[in-house]
């Protein structure tokens, strides 16, 4: 071969042994500081609430106290089951898979809109840019390289799979989301990522799903099902998204903490 | 029912509200400050090693780009398949599951002791109370509520599983673990939980797992396959331990973060 093929060949193996690389690296992140935290994750059990036609979570035993001295299980799950994140190759194929998303992305300052209100009257609540525009007059701009957490008050009705979903006589899912324009202002703000704690960045009627669109095309990850967001303040805490690190995957399960000061 | 089952019925319903309520709540943690992160955690695919006749990690494809315009996967994995936590209940019933690892001892210090030097020479090193006696005349007394972590070099094997497992021809593994005499002195000192970079806790030709009873028994958690240990401090960092947080589990897959000042 070529000189030309021979460099893309080692160009190749040199980015697939850089997926690895990261890993062994000391990255620097946005300093913080901490002495508190509060769990954003929602508990994973078998009759927790999936996606409609979902893989709901599965814990199957393979070994037990009384017949084996142990507890041994399997797990078995939809990639999107829980509080999970999506990486951009969830939508566009070439972008980032779940195991390439950068740590000093994964460990980020975290701000939180609030649309407990708006949500209230209104469960198809779509995140305007107003809203954001409100929020920056009293918190300032939002800032680059963060994680935009989404209050939507639906993490309360996660335990009840009915109320969560919402569905209409029609099989249509009633939630809040982003609304596109929104999504593409904080592409704008290039911040890393977005979160919401309701099925998904897109609100329940949506059958386009252009936030997601946004977002993913523009490399960013998001972060859906969040939980026990109300302690949270606007801005101030720090996120560590503890999602698996699952090579070639277009989302994944993730623990995830908030850290305050 | 009389007043006695009333008052124990209503224990029961308080306290499996308890086990959720937790995550309601803003948790005190070991106050730190942080600047840089590394990556303790294993990639998750389909050709990584497992425990002999364990369930492997898969990732079957549920809808793709080129069909469906977007990527979805199911996983299935044995629940100490890659980077995992044993909560105490692996072991011992009625002892602390999965969802249940309080947050305080998912995110705490991280003290780290280095056998790499006696592995090189004895792949089934145990560490010794003499290592930890060694370990303490220069760093200090092991802290209470702390991770201890020992690198023994063999996470550096983990992508060549036939060097992982080491296997000799009665079937029997050889790897680094914990002797039982250390794991009571870290016991005494009253640690959170103890990691390792090898398969267990207990060195590989263990058939009595005896340093996973003297932990489990006294509800302390172990982590198991860590990643990347060769750029942590002996002291000095902080350990983030994204599990998930599985009700009912006895080990379930970690993101796992170390962070320093």
């Amino acid at each position: 071969m070529g000189i030309k093929q021979k460099v893309a060949v080692g160009l190749v193996i040199l980015s697939s042994y850089m997926s690895y690389a990261y890993a062994d690296d000391t990255t620097a992140i946005q300093p913080f500081s901490a002495s508190k935290a509060i769990d954003l994750t929602h508990v994973l059990h078998e009759d927790m609430v999936v996606w409609p036609g979902g893989v709901p979570f599965k814990k199957i035993p393979l070994a037990t106290h009384e017949k084996d001295g142990y507890l041994l299980h399997r797990f078995s799950m939809g990639e999107n089951t829980g509080t999970h994140v999506d990486a951009p190759a969830h939508y566009i194929q070439g972008n980032l898979t779940m195991e390439n998303l950068p740590i000093d992305q994964l460990i980020l300052p975290m701000v939180v809109i609030d649309a407990r209100e708006q949500v209230k009257s209104n469960p198809d609540y779509e995140l305007s840019v107003q809203d954001i525009n409100n929020w920056e007059a009293k918190y300032g701009k939002v800032p680059a390289n963060a994680l935009v957490v989404l209050n939507t008050g639906w993490h309360e009705k996660f335990d009840d799979p009915k109320a969560y979903q919402n569905m209409d006589d029609k099989q249509v899912m009633h939630f809040p989301g982003y609304s596109p324009q929104a999504a593409r202002l904080l592409v704008k703000r290039d911040v890393s990522g977005i979160g919401i704690d309701s099925f998904s960045l897109d609100y329940g009627p949506s059958t386009t799903f252009e936030t997601h669109l946004v977002m993913l095309k523009a490399n960013k990850f998001q972060v859906e099902n969040m939980a026990n967001l109300n302690a949270l303040p606007a801005v101030g805490s720090t996120a560590v998204i503890g999602v698996l690190p699952v090579k070639g995957g277009s989302q994944a399960q993730a623990r995830i903490f908030a850290l305050l000061p």
